[in-house]
């Protein structure tokens, strides 16, 4: 019917599906919406098939990339914290329902291949993408190869441990990994255990009517972007530990280039990076790389989906 | 003159330069020398090709597995703490010598091919080897990729932090990194930190005459051997320490099986690899992948290197 045949993209998170489609230029148009929690373990891929039939193009391969864990064999979303199903298959019903091929990886291995792309990484071979949102996550391309492991789950960057003995823990149950700190989940715990039974009181006194239970990771960086000791205090703990955790990837990965992205990083810019390139330098045996947020901001995993498509079919 | 062609192996230590040669099946013939530091930069690659010289079959190609840092573009040493000499080319003379073709990485890399191709790793795609001698060192296959990273540095796994706030600094002048642990270097100092002004006494008093000065590496592993309970507190809080070192591996690597080789892991096998099978479930988000002492023991750079050597010349 005369539609143009192009690449499709698949973001899929736990708020959110999104779908582009698009080529070597990027992505065109993106189609948004609230992620089917209600129709069972197979709304979730109904609802992408819908979505990118409603795209007025050909979809001539697919690339996903999905919130975690997948069983990157059989392009199954698994035991996810994030949806109420224990297995959702995703690559079968997009190959059943478009008879072209599907790739599939997790939505940090994506983004760093999107970065790589489209992105700050174009024409590097060595970097790293760290999400610093709800969870930590990374992606990491090591002398061009992007990095899997034996079950899908290398590059579990928010369980590096800290301190193995913090009082925090991880949602693994783990004893002071970096997510228990610098996560949305856990930076209000970290936060709350730095108070040391001292008041809250200025700006993020009122915003949280002086209840260390109010703390949230917007209440602590909205408090530090207007200028409040203590909120700024606590960014400047968080960013230590952060500077900790990059060190870690800089001396394991010896990227070129890290590049952040996640709600936290993309909202509070400066106050996510430059403490890390402040106190970074204090954990590094390895040549420090370059350090910036994302150029594709909330668009990044759909840019490594697009990518992700590009490579099932060998360019012409 | 009817000599055999076959491929070389070289392992350049800072006590002792090993060459070897051999094939699929593995190490003929082995040759040791005290490694040359009085003949200048030169001395160490003039002793290599004179031992590879003696041995009694044509060279074809030539690995090198050696002690770093290294600049794998140009198969120098560089800036070693370990030799006396600034920048040590090995490759070009090497190339010039014998006209073929000569690989050459770090010691730790060079390990965990031999593992892949002659040891406890046949088959598998997905394995770490750490060392654990004078300092602590690491290599990585993930998906089949060896590591190399942009400086030929990824890797540096005796940089990962245990604790930031720790008193103990590493050679690198870094707080708490695993290597001012765990090391051969570092084991001494931390035993020391853990009295807290108690008194050594039982067999580790008479070993050290009482005196924290006089704690070594072997002095505490073979007290804890010898069942002293003060040593065997030692080596158990080493295992703590290593067992967070190795599930931060394990997090960011993802590894089937990990290889532990290096001095005070072949002298101590069972007191270096059960406090860590013991404590590392506790820091771990991945499956725990087989942990086990190499069965290459002392010449797994070695085959490394001849595994190296190997891939130089692609198999006919």
């Amino acid at each position: 019917m005369g539609k143009v045949s192009q690449y499709a993209a698949v973001d899929i998170g736990a708020t959110n599906v999104r779908v582009s489609y698009g080529d070597v230029d990027g992505l065109k148009e993106k189609l948004s919406e609230r992620t089917d929690h209600d129709n069972g373990p197979g709304g979730v891929a109904r609802q992408i098939i819908r979505m990118l039939r409603s795209l007025d193009v050909n979809v001539k391969a697919i690339g996903v990339g999905s919130i975690g864990p997948i069983d990157v064999k059989t392009g199954t979303i698994i035991n996810t914290p994030n949806l109420p199903f224990k297995r959702m298959p995703v690559v079968a019903p997009l190959n059943k329902a478009f008879t072209v091929p599907v790739g599939m990886l997790n939505d940090c291995s994506a983004a760093v291949l999107g970065e790589q792309a489209y992105g700050a990484g174009r024409g590097l071979k060595n970097l790293v993408y760290v999400t610093l949102s709800t969870g930590l996550g990374g992606g990491a391309i090591v002398d061009g190869h992007l990095l899997v492991g034996k079950d899908g789950n290398a590059v579990e960057i928010g369980h590096l441990t800290i301190d193995s003995n913090s009082p925090l823990t991880c949602g693994c149950g783990c004893r002071g990994h970096w997510e228990a700190y610098s996560s949305g989940v856990g930076i209000p715990r970290f936060a709350a255990s730095l108070l040391e039974g001292r008041s809250l009181d200025g700006v993020i006194g009122q915003m949280t009517s002086g209840n260390p239970g109010n703390l949230t990771a917007e209440v602590i960086y909205g408090a530090a972007r207007a200028g409040d000791p203590a909120a700024l205090d606590f960014v400047n703990a968080i960013g230590e530990v952060n500077a900790v955790g990059f060190a870690d990837l800089v001396n394991v990965f010896d990227p070129e280039l890290m590049t952040v992205g996640g709600s936290i990083a993309l909202k509070n810019p400066d106050l996510v990076v430059d403490p890390i390139l402040e106190s970074i330098d204090g954990h590094l045996i390895n040549r420090r790389p370059e350090i910036v947020i994302t150029p594709l901001g909330d668009d990044v995993v759909l840019y490594g989906a697009l990518a992700l498509a590009m490579k099932q079919i060998p360019s012409r």
